[in-house]
């Protein structure tokens, strides 16, 4: 499934976003439960220059569009609220 | 409290972020429980150009430092799942 490509595309972005979609930083958005079509216009906005950020923007760089699909739909699927009390 | 200054405030915002921070339209991000810090760092990032979007530019342009953090405030106070079946 387009999740189950995306947890494997969202390797890198783990490391700020968190494995359940709870940042891990607090200047970083939580991206579980999110709206996967917000999630595909926010990548886009990084990718397209439309947000200009120093991490996001050249990690959107190189994304196809089936690559934004898939981590969209990875960070869709995970429940709001974390998986632990990673909040 | 921050958080119900922030809920006065917010009142334009709900008609896409949804009262309880859970946005009615597929295009726009869930508020709910998201990081304090980063919603903060995200409106400040329309109002200063850091970020482009026909709504939110406009929206967060005549907003002060003191209605960031309470708007900011108000949206990370909200459960991260919804208050009903609205996700």
């Amino acid at each position: 499934t387009d999740a189950e490509r995306g947890r494997q595309k969202a390797a890198v972005c783990v490391a700020c976003h968190g494995a359940d979609g709870i940042a891990v930083i607090a200047e970083y958005p939580n991206l579980a439960g999110q709206k996967v079509k917000y999630l595909q216009l926010a990548i886009k906005a990084y990718r397209d220059g439309e947000r200009r950020h120093a991490v996001m923007s050249p990690m959107a760089a190189g994304l196809s569009e089936q690559d934004i699909a898939d981590i969209a739909a990875f960070y869709a699927s995970l429940p709001p609220a974390g998986t632990s009390s990673s909040k």
